[in-house]
């Protein structure tokens, strides 16, 4: 099918993905006077005075802003706000669809970090969760944090920690088929953006020890002096511990696993082949990977991953954010933690056992209707273990 | 009933009054590379190449933002944007019941005036339209106005021109009873707020000549020097021509109309009585009338209109926003002239016939099903018309 045309003629054809819809009734003049004027009032006044109850008498506790600036829309790069709506709207839709959340787009027309973070603080109010999307690096990385400090509700980027989480349920599962230790393992990250960085820290704290990270400019190592992003400095403080140099080839050399979000075909049949045996190749570059499925495998790989939905082992972020919201909500989370990312990542790997597993079945399909709730659950449990809840 | 009793409860079984629905099939691999990636990416980089397209792949054209910052709720005073969210959600839902309009309610955390206008800016390339609500005054003055002019959508403040316009409909159709002009008569608008500072720039604009302007002070006269109020040194510059001075009282004494946008019980039989002959009475204070439309006929009034609910001749808002931002929304309007508000005024007032019209049926029934559609056509045509179209 030629995707392209007929989106554009679906797109023409629909006007929009997502609406609002009524929950209650309001055909007749004593249904407006609860719902409205003057009945209304009395919910105001009781969120005044706790303004906790705003989870009770709004729909706050199932809504999630979905907001970008749209400076990096797919792999379209900064094509502003208005021509983003189409995959806010999208994003929006799946939330619905999978997990019952309402989300709603809003596009910014700025790209100051700092106005970002006081927009989305002023309406954080009306939520109870926002998902940032396609923001561009660096600044989605400032713009994470800050919020995370200046927001009483839970702030996800989906680009860095949808992305890491579930690379990390794909990667706990493969590992389990070589037979291999997440501590003992190499790891090759390739490509050290927003969703690289992610990546290197949530497997850090899976418990990898022996990380590199890699860049247009090749490994990234503590005190390079070609690196100048803050982000970059960062990481390389924490992995890379051995201190290599070089190209990607270079790191891919004997190592265990390599993970990709970078661009299409830079990893060649020889790298892989470089890499010690019982390979685990996650090449998420979308649409096309870094290496592709059929040619990492002919070059030796025992588990490959794409993000190609007509792959198999798909890894897609539509496995998390749906349901991590979703628990997140019910539990009124005031934010995300480490607990509340390690429990949406077991979950989603854990859904697949023993003797389902195998190197063609290492990740659950996005229509698999068990995944949403099973994210949900594990991070409602962790988030209120955690102590972190309205 | 007790009101808000039952509204707490309902309030607490509804847990929200909208939500979002998906409008698109997210069925199946197939169905998300058309909504999602990879299709989604040519819609965007359409709407990239001409931004107009954003009302023809998104929901945008038929969008609109309810925004408030909880200064003005209701008559509950400034309870803050959490707290002012169910009358948002209310409002929403009647966008969407009555007039089919996907309305989203943002609840902001922030009284500066700059800032406000700066948020709703940042957020104007996701809506077709924006709807201010129970903002305080002056500031919402303020607000609307430099909105207006920045951004490229229509904004609306609905209690300034959502009430001045549904008054001026009231108004038209009582002077038809009494068989009156509105170039001659008297009239008294008691309450300079936003509200009544719109009525009565909108009625001056319908071609009313003679309007006093009253608020706690006593009647606005130009150059008065208690007057500090902008907003009042403006509207008495071009109200109140022979410079009347005085309380209320002394302004109602003789003319045709009073129109209260102020507080509850203020206007005695004795000051009506104190009126011309056929006087009309539109009381619209809420809850509670300026005064009751009982008493306001007991002293000799020929038409009265009040903002009950539970009374006839109710002049509600109601029957303008749904309808007005409908025929703004399908005109892909740039912004609100005064033809459209001239439009949507008569529109209303023109659904009674001179057969159905007396003094107990100066104004259709919110539920009036003809209400919104009359007004979205006659907006829709003025909004061709005057060639202020994306």
């Amino acid at each position: 099918m030629d995707y392209e045309k007929e989106a554009i003629k679906k797109h023409l054809e629909w006007k929009g993905k997502i609406g609002t819809q009524v929950l209650v009734p309001l055909e007749t003049v004593q249904d407006l006077s609860l719902a409205y004027t003057p009945g209304v009032s009395a919910p105001c006044l009781e969120i005044q005075k706790d303004i906790r109850k705003s989870f009770d008498y709004t729909r706050r506790g199932n809504t999630v802003a979905v907001i970008t600036d749209g400076t990096a829309v797919l792999g379209l790069g900064d094509i502003g706000p208005e021509a983003g709506m189409p995959v806010m709207e999208g994003k929006c839709a799946i939330f619905k669809k999978f997990a019952d959340v309402d989300a709603f787009p809003l596009c910014l027309k700025t790209k100051e970090v700092d106005e970002i973070v006081n927009i989305v603080h002023a309406i954080s109010g009306s939520f109870g969760g926002i998902n940032l999307e396609d923001i561009s690096a660096p600044r989605c990385l400032e713009i994470l944090e800050k919020l995370q400090n200046v927001c009483n509700i839970p702030v996800f980027h989906d680009d860095q920690w949808g992305t890491a989480i579930v690379t990390g349920s794909a990667l706990i599962n493969a590992l389990k088929i070589v037979n291999k230790k997440i501590e003992s393992v190499e790891i090759v990250i390739n490509g050290a953006g927003a969703a690289g960085i992610a990546i290197g820290r949530f497997l850090l704290d899976l418990g990898a020890k022996h990380i590199t990270m890699v860049d247009r400019f090749g490994i990234l190592a503590n005190g390079l002096p070609e690196m100048t992003n803050p982000a970059h400095i960062e990481i390389a403080k924490v992995t890379n511990l051995s201190g290599k140099t070089g190209n990607l080839a270079d790191a891919m050399k004997g190592s265990d696993v390599f993970i990709g979000v970078s661009v299409g075909n830079i990893v060649s049949k020889e790298m892989v082949k470089s890499m010690r045996e019982k390979a685990i190749v996650l090449a998420l570059a979308n649409p096309d990977p870094e290496i592709s499925r059929k040619d990492a495998l002919a070059a030796g790989a025992a588990v490959v991953g794409t993000g190609r939905s007509d792959d198999l082992n798909q890894v897609n972020n539509a496995l998390i954010f749906p349901g991590i919201f979703r628990g997140a909500l019910d539990a009124r989370a005031r934010s995300f933690n480490s607990e509340m990312y390690h429990a949406a990542c077991y979950a989603v790997a854990n859904l697949i056992n023993s003797t389902e597993l195998n190197p063609d079945y290492i990740i659950p399909s996005p229509f698999d209707k068990r995944v949403a709730s099973a994210v949900a659950k594990a991070t409602y449990e962790a988030a209120k273990k955690s102590g972190n809840c309205w």
